[in-house]
């Protein structure tokens, strides 16, 4: 099982479960965090169609959000909290629509142990794909991962 | 007032109004984003006590979405609606307690025109700060922004 930052490799994957994203998931994410005000098109079809999304989309904080919740219940370090210093190259690549399927699966792209501490970074890229198979988010966490105890 | 691509300049400055963070917000969120199976440190105070963060905190995640809030409401682009491609430089440099109050401050660091489409690319810098004036969260949003209708 992994566990430990010496447990990582290069190119090793992790696959996470689906989650499908609701009309009611998407209004109330953004009534709450993303409403837009002057065209809110995260929560009004009519708005969202005069937007260059075509049509009503989830927040991409809240597919972010999604994303977390698929990684944290894949248990991609097992018992270990996943606790990251922020994330790189974070990009929606597509809209998130209404009844979409998602899930994502992540490749380990860098592994840098630290000099001063028992632990390493560890730097997993991860792409969310809907239903048809569309890459839709990604982004690559800056994850701090222990060292396994020597002794 | 600041609408088109055209109106902003480098070194412009915006802030948001303050947010408390609550213990009830923190928890409600993470039970449905950021759970942490294993030890629930953004759900169970003592869970929190033995991780780095030492304390119950918001999910980076959680920041995240009330720092789109906040800038939502402060309107940076007048009427018009933020659309990002992605973020760069996400970083949670500092637990969100319960109890904080945050707020954003943001300044455009670059202003890139399209050389094909009747927008631009501008990179405002936010900083989050807590009561205190630490500040805990920087995110650099990809907006996208159409440029002043000519005639």
């Amino acid at each position: 099982m992994i566990e430990w930052f010496d447990d990582l490799a290069l190119g090793m994957r992790f696959k996470t479960a689906d989650k499908l994203v609701t009309r009611e998931d998407i209004k109330r994410f953004a009534s709450e965090f993303d409403p837009q005000p002057y065209q809110p098109y995260h929560l009004d079809e009519t708005a969202a169609e005069r937007t260059p999304l075509k049509g009503l989309a989830a927040s991409g904080w809240h597919t972010a959000a999604i994303a977390m919740r698929l990684i944290v219940d894949a248990r991609p370090l097992g018992p270990h909290p996943l606790l990251g210093a922020g994330v790189d190259d974070l990009r929606w690549l597509a809209p998130v629509r209404p009844g979409d399927v998602i899930h994502l699966e992540g490749e380990v792209i860098e592994l840098t142990p630290s000099k001063t501490k028992p632990q390493g970074i560890a730097r997993i890229k991860w792409t969310a794909f809907n239903q048809h198979g569309d890459p839709v988010y990604t982004v690559t966490p800056i994850g701090l991962v222990p060292r396994r105890p020597s002794g």
